[in-house]
């Protein structure tokens, strides 16, 4: 049953798209006959071989269903229940997931405020003291996101700078990469550069916005940081008892760099639609932050973004400063890109012509 | 890549079995272009107008990815925070959850031992009192498993009285449907005849044992006893971005009564092995309980049965008591009973000849 | 304002008792002044010096506000997030603590049916299994109360016992001491010859029951089995500012033995209690379970103990069995004993006359 | 055992005071004879009604132990498992319950920087919003604290504009009144202007601080608010067996105005301590904020601050900054006050001398 459009794409979110072609032949070949539910199977086997020639032989993989449970998990094993992290006040974990952290595993978040979305040792300072007072939530943890929430990208050297900080401080250190697969294709180094090597203790690995149906992987890069994780999982309710799917879908992204392929289009797209939409030079529109890698960030009347939202879907990022958030994805054409630029330079100029 | 050999199955659980091939057809169908993620996409619309004709028109529909997910989230919006659930002792969601629901919302669960996995009226007395008494966990609802752990079926009278019941005293009733389709090819009634008409308030409806990749659905048969769905399954860390996929699977099993046919065809194949093996009357081998659905339940020695588990897999129900379950699927053919009945044959004789 | 009757006593439970005056002198000496809080002050300094000389030079003292308090927040100290905690089917921490131990910490209780209140090595092998299962609730601490929940108490050598066989599978050992004073009475040996020297690794010290106004201690007699008690108590919300009140009525209790004193009082009301009324032979009443220490539990026709309460307070045990629960305190005097003797014989005797 | 200076005084906070003379003959007129536990005695109903006279007919009252008990147990009572609370970044909720709010109750705190500790409409605005998106913590509750953490007072408009804001967004209103008696004081209006008729739906009366041993009640203003008050108290390990002594201490506070005399006096002594030394113009030292209540907030250096607590104990508030408080109790006394202010001056002289 076809009930969409499949010739329609949006610049909403990443997760607007489907799955690469290549995700669901990765599907119908791990299908058919029986395979030990709950990763017992051969395909997360692989998937684990596979990782660890990326990120290093001492992960240990953990694939789950979405980026918050990723996340909740990732953390709760870093974390005592007297535990709190350190993070940006527009985490993803912070602003988007409901309290999840808080209400599934009773952690506190600490908040810092940035320009680019990026803590840095100073910034972490600001919330990373206190350690002894049982008063005060233990800040034993730091998580930052890989792209940011705000389309930056931490180079491997910030991240060291943040690990070695946060472990000399004994605090450990943790990765949202709902869109690592991005920010290694805007480094153009290896993944495990500015993940392992970097420092980071632990890993939120997301497939779905790189083009799979669903599934994220955690990785635990320092098994030592991270207790507990084969019972976390289960119980945070993020144990598929078919995980030869999610784990064949993983490995599909990474047998033939499918990730890194879909992310370097995606950003590509990306920086098209920037420098189209700048060459053009349009009144009544700005860019308010860089693009690095698959969203642009731009400034404009709020009802000139309604009118062009009529016809390409995207979200506000700030209502009330104007700003909108463009964001491409692994099947965005560049087909798509020039309409919806045209759609853009229609409705500002129609806005200044009047 | 293919790495398994897609003609062996085991009699070991439901989910060692893939994805029916229409569910895959399904997914295909569903993926392009852009759909708008969370749950406002074309398929979860149309999963909700189906599933309204199964369920009735009150039923409000909430996808999510695994059945512990589904039992946590629609057990946490029937109760406060000061609630317990009345259930068996063994229950899946007592023996096999982790605590989930402890741990992730507070609840308490007050068990019962039951002779054949059903509660009734007067077992759920057993602990159903102490309201008002601040000391005690409020019990005020109660779960049931359709089909049950152990294989049985309960009638729709049965569930009625239940909940009749269940409400009188100030109870909601939830049904962990897990097996549902089973129990409705084994009833040979309508879904809504022992679900919303038999009073159940919300339903945990299982997609996975019944063919998809994954995916279930919890479905408020009676909104009124659940609260903030909505916003559980998303601090529940079930709420997926591309739910279009979740909601194409179980469209699929609707659509054309896959789900019915899947379930028919299994429990056949439990009825054929029970009956072979009745028939062929071998020696050390007796069955512990009625065969209503895809699960026989057999005693023989654990020695044999560990040289029967080495060709075909499958799980001890109680190793102490020699019991085990042997399970068949959507696709368990006739040939893999057979064989698996020739296996049992050749190892049970070969122990009798010692 | 004195707004009571201080001369009528129940036998509904030790905690319908005030407090022993040399409690409230010590009250008052550790009065005046200003003194460091949350714990930092001498009182609660001469108090761990004093508990370690009766439990070991290695306890660690946490005073804390009340039973529910102690235990749960002992038992955290203990686990890890997917811990469970074998324990009786009439534990404290089950059937009154509304779910404290689940809702507050995320704990799974594993219960087991006692015909007396005491767990055994084998009991607890009912529960204790499925260690590294990520579907069970990993059962890693046992919990057993002193004196039980129904009057009894374990001898050094069976509680010896229990902490060898949870030792031996990893699993560590709480005890629930709301009336550990009345079971040292009962035993007439030093504190650490059934807590200490006998394994058992955290202890709830209760203080309430035992003639205070209100306080109880969480003693780690083993640290290393317990984590992060400091943060935990202030997070359970357990850490009294002003603790040196705590601390002070505790040491009460220790510095003239008068836990010891109280407690052999109140257990030898209630032998003459029993005694008194096993004499008098009267007709429709007998005796359930051994009397041990301060609590007798009798059966008797449910109208006669209604009529007898309407003189006397005390609590159904078990209303469909006729069991009632008489309890004597610190300040139950021999005259009050009496007096309920002759009550319950009138009751009885107007009963059985009809 | 008298084991302290009864004689020496800091001014480190108001709980390292003991408990007003009144406060402990209370105790001892509440001793003696039987109560029954948990609540149902006399001074626990008599306390209700004394509560009623000052907050309303409505009000419900829940004595409890502490204030982190009575703020936690208060505003979980007030939101669902996705609701959020509105306060401010210095909230004693945020800053100094080791993230109980989070971790025993889920709740997500939105906080929001003030200049003085005091929410205003606006500033509330900053975090209200995101209704019906379910990936936003829900914002169903504002939290002030009434005196405010940095000695600042609300009058009874500003609380009631913030009542008002709240109840027009779905919101309800949590007052932490830790120092509630302090506020009133230096208000000179009753305790309900500013409470129940400023539209505060529910209060977290602190007792401590105000000169009794230990007890707080949480008063449910608007009782339609709140729900299962009375179960969330037992399972948030607030209930007191013996209530009766947390009753009778908080009715000592109110049947003779102790509560407002303790208030009065404690706020004097820190409006002398601060004119005193304003007066002596010392080198070396300034205010940093109003003195309001019975806190002084000074600036000086770090090294001279750590000399003078030599001698009297006080905390950094911002050792950064060099802030420090300076808090008087109901027993402060105007030597000490004034020897104090000799110690101040003797350290500032010869600092400022070398």
């Amino acid at each position: 049953m076809r009930a969409h459009d499949q010739n329609h794409r949006d610049f909403a979110s990443d997760n607007y798209a489907g799955a690469h072609p290549e995700v669901l032949a990765a599907l119908a070949d791990a299908n058919g006959g029986h395979q030990v539910s709950y990763g017992a199977d051969v395909y997360t086997e692989r998937l684990t071989e596979v990782l660890r020639a990326h990120f290093g032989e001492r992960t240990e993989v953990y694939p789950v269903f979405n980026g918050t449970g990723a996340n909740v998990t990732a953390l709760t094993s870093l974390l005592p229940r007297w535990g709190a992290v350190v993070t940006t006040s527009n985490a993803h974990i912070h602003t988007d997931e409901n309290g999840a952290p808080e209400r599934i595993s009773g952690l506190k978040l600490l908040t810092v405020d940035t320009p680019d979305g990026k803590l840095t040792p100073e910034l972490i300072d600001r919330q990373a003291w206190g350690w002894g007072d049982e008063h005060r939530a233990q800040p034993l943890a730091v998580s930052i996101t890989q792209s940011t929430e705000l389309g930056t990208v931490y180079t491997a050297g910030e991240i060291r700078a943040i690990a070695d900080h946060a472990h000399a401080r004994g605090m450990t250190l943790h990765m949202d990469g709902a869109r690592l697969a991005n920010a290694a294709a805007a480094l153009g180094v290896p993944l495990r550069d500015f993940t392992t090597d970097a420092g980071v203790d632990i890993l939120s690995f997301g497939g779905t916005k790189n083009g799979i149906l669903y599934g994220e992987a955690v990785l635990a890069l320092n098994p030592a940081a991270a207790t507990g994780l084969v019972y976390l999982r289960k119980l945070n309710m993020q144990l598929a008892s078919k995980m030869r799917f999610v784990s064949a879908q993983l490995l599909a992204l990474f047998e033939d760099d499918l990730y890194l392929r879909s992310a370097t289009h995606a950003n590509a797209m990306a920086a098209r639609l920037r420098a189209t939409l700048e060459e053009a030079a349009l009144p009544g529109l700005t860019f308010s932050r860089p693009t690095q890698v698959n969203a642009v960030f731009a400034v404009l009347a709020a009802e000139v973004a309604d009118r062009i939202r009529r016809k390409v879907r995207f979200y506000d990022w700030d209502r009330a400063a104007g700003e909108v958030r463009w964001m491409t994805a692994f099947d965005t054409t560049e087909a798509d890109v020039d309409a919806f630029v045209a759609v853009i330079r229609a409705e500002l100029l129609a806005s200044s012509n009047v």
